[in-house]
């Protein structure tokens, strides 16, 4: 299965294309219209043109290449349109359409199938919003930009099975500047399923990082086997972990969730690492678009806040990692740059590293050094409570010089609008900040997991 | 033990008083000075006056009623200035300066302690922020307010062992408008502890809900026993729950962080919802500060995207809630809205109620109002996926409408900042807004735990 074309097309042609604004026929002339440089040719044949394109009667009546047709017709005339890509040469197929197997018709599937096979075509969804490809701006999300906003380019591909809560997820990316290469929403699977998409993403150069939100694999076995052969960092939410989730799943995409169990035991052994939660996902996904992986050794953490840096401890023992116990060398180095002056004497130098409510960036930085320069150390946790008024902004330069160590580094700073932009300007030397103890171990875990 | 006048007092003593910007001894008359009505005493050998207030050279120089002082002197001669105090017929003592037990100085905590008892004192503290009265303004709390917010007026007293991290929260509960009566950061407890505070706001008419930041307790079997005879809610977030956890809370504050599993039998016992992460504690705080309690029955989901409803409901049974099962009266009336044509033929009215992704306000209306009347419900859960263009803003007029039915509501509604405008307008008419479905879930619990 090739799916090149499908992703980097020269001609798109746009089934159901409309004239009224609101309308998905008219939404996604108008995504694809935004950066999309190939051509873009509307299907509609009440009109002759569309958004400044000629709009044609039917695929087969456009006499240029296309390389992706995009339905958005009814369900019941799908078929009849899948088929008429077929004769006429149009391989690959996006179908945006609901009302199939969600919605009782099986049947409508079965039509599109056989058509799949006769013409060898390879078609994503239905019931889904298709395609966004960060690099070349193919964009088949009827949702506007003033409603959803999408990422910035980056490494993650993102393939999402449901099409609504994937696109508040791009949305909530585009917030937070987690870059993507490519996000795809897949819907009901008629064709490419979760393995499918794995294998092509496993080839993708613009690709690093795969994130997955799948309700039910369509094809378990095929999935582990190519996430097992892949090597690719793969990061995985799975929803229907419940019985009643997993019903409610079978009545949405027509997916059978399947025991959890089983999921479990598969993602183990395919190397995936499963988040527990949205915000597990996302705490994932900045990490890994941020900073380098490192090996799986101890956690060190710098703290201004004593009890910031308990429940550090505590997060990072409960996502499976452990809390560093420093080398008698570093022990030395903290009791001489004590009897220096250079930090106060009641530093708490065992880990968590507490240097008091009224650190200076100076105090910092000697800490951060010193914990990061030692064997044992895997990666560093910063705490930084800006609420003190002795942490001044400078803590940046300070945080970009550690950069050299190649160990990962994130930050947890918690707190209102106040130290916003503090932490915006972290995130921009490529540290990601979290709000909370849990978050930040989370990112860390990811870090050290991928290592 | 009366605490009256600790919270409320008429004259406030500033021990270690300070004319130079940016000393913990300038802040706190800083920070009293901003709203606090109350007289004002610094007091310092060194000056005539600080910051417009005459200075004294003691404690008991001061003729006037003094119903509380504030020590920020190092912890060496902070006996003497309690033993001062007491002499002075000051009562109340709050003890910000750090150095004692947690920097292995216990001496000096012994002798505080002599003090407290042949003088009947009440003293909070030390290594503390002590107090921030949002009624009265008696705030003394060194963090200067362009670092950190001060949250506005509510029910919640918010009790820290930390102060940093307590400091830090506050500013966050201040950008997301949770209020509080109380906040007391109380350090190493030499004297007032958690079982003497959880009595005391027992009786605060400011106070609905107590929350809790606790290391260690140091008096387990006192606190559970005014727990359990408590007739408010208490939230409470516990660290050092992990042996690493534990070993660093003994080093912070010098608290004996125990057995977790001591705590967590214990807090069952006098019926403490746990929080077990911070972002759980925020999101319960969250929508107890603005949601009636409900019984806790079913929870009903209302949805414009399916794979968010599933994720909710996996969610909402993690926390040990459940998913509501609709009457056969409910699952009626569903039937007739459909076959009157007043929402459409493929929306899934097993819970969640997936009324798909174009669906209005009115739609919205129409199911939300079936949920909350059904008997099974004892809450609801709103997804407002804002991404989609057919979801306008007069939704919440729509929520508006729902609170008349007394039983708690939350939303959910994940996204970037285009759809933080109408986040804030749902949360200004009192219904709590989440970013992912386990917080929003973590919400509904908190409210159906107290009811």
């Amino acid at each position: 299965m090739d799916l090149q074309e499908m992703f980097d097309p020269e001609g798109v042609a746009v089934v159901g294309a409309s004239k009224t604004e609101g309308k998905v026929g008219n939404a996604i002339v108008r995504s694809l219209e935004r950066r999309f440089q190939g051509s873009i040719y509307p299907v509609n044949p009440k009109y002759e043109s569309i958004e400044g394109h000629r709009a044609y009667e039917s695929v087969s009546d456009i006499d240029e290449n296309v390389d992706l047709a995009i339905i958005g017709v009814p369900a019941e005339i799908v078929p009849e349109v899948v088929k008429n890509c077929g004769e006429g040469g149009v391989k690959n197929i996006i179908i945006v359409s609901a009302g199939f197997r969600e919605a009782g018709r099986v049947d409508l599937e079965e039509d599109i199938k056989r058509y799949v096979d006769e013409f060898d075509l390879n078609v994503i969804g239905p019931n889904c919003l298709g395609i966004f490809n960060s690099k070349n701006g193919l964009d088949t999300i009827f949702n506007p930009p003033d409603r959803q906003s999408r990422p910035p380019e980056g490494s993650i591909a993102f393939l999402s099975q449901s099409g609504a809560f994937g696109a508040a997820l791009l949305d909530w990316f585009s917030e937070i500047d987690i870059g993507i290469s490519k996000f795809v929403s897949y819907g009901n699977r008629v064709d490419i399923d979760e393995g499918d998409l794995l294998r092509h993403f496993n080839d993708d150069t613009d690709t690093d990082i795969l994130l997955f939100y799948i309700e039910g694999l369509k094809d378990g076995r095929d999935f582990v086997s190519a996430a097992y052969e892949s090597n690719k960092p793969i990061l995985a939410f799975k929803s229907g972990k419940t019985e009643k989730g997993s019903s409610a799943a079978t009545s949405h995409t027509g997916s059978l969730a399947g025991k959890d169990k089983v999921y479990e035991a598969a993602f183990k052994q395919s190397v995936i690492l499963r988040a527990s939660s949205v915000r597990e996902m996302i705490s994932a996904a900045k990490a890994i678009s941020m900073q380098p992986f490192g090996e799986e050794k101890g956690v060190g953490i710098v703290t201004n806040g004593g009890g910031a840096g308990i429940t550090l401890i505590d997060a990072i023992v409960e996502k499976g990692l452990e809390g560093a116990d420093f080398s008698k060398r570093t022990n030395q180095r903290f009791r001489e740059k004590i009897s220096e002056g250079s930090i106060p004497q009641d530093v708490s130098f065992q880990n968590p590293v507490d240097i008091l409510g009224d650190a200076s960036s100076e105090r910092y930085h000697t800490c951060m050094e010193l914990v990061l320069e030692d064997k044992n150390v895997g990666g560093l946790i910063v705490v930084l409570l800006f609420q003190s008024p002795s942490l001044e902004d400078d803590i940046i330069d300070r945080l970009r010089e550690l950069q050299g160590y190649k160990k990962p580094i994130v930050c947890m700073a918690p707190g209102s609008d106040l130290t916003e932009p503090i932490r915006k300007k972290i995130e921009d030397i490529g540290i990601p900040v979290y709000e909370t103890p849990e978050e930040a171990a989370q990112g860390m875990k990811a870090l050290m997991y991928f290592g």
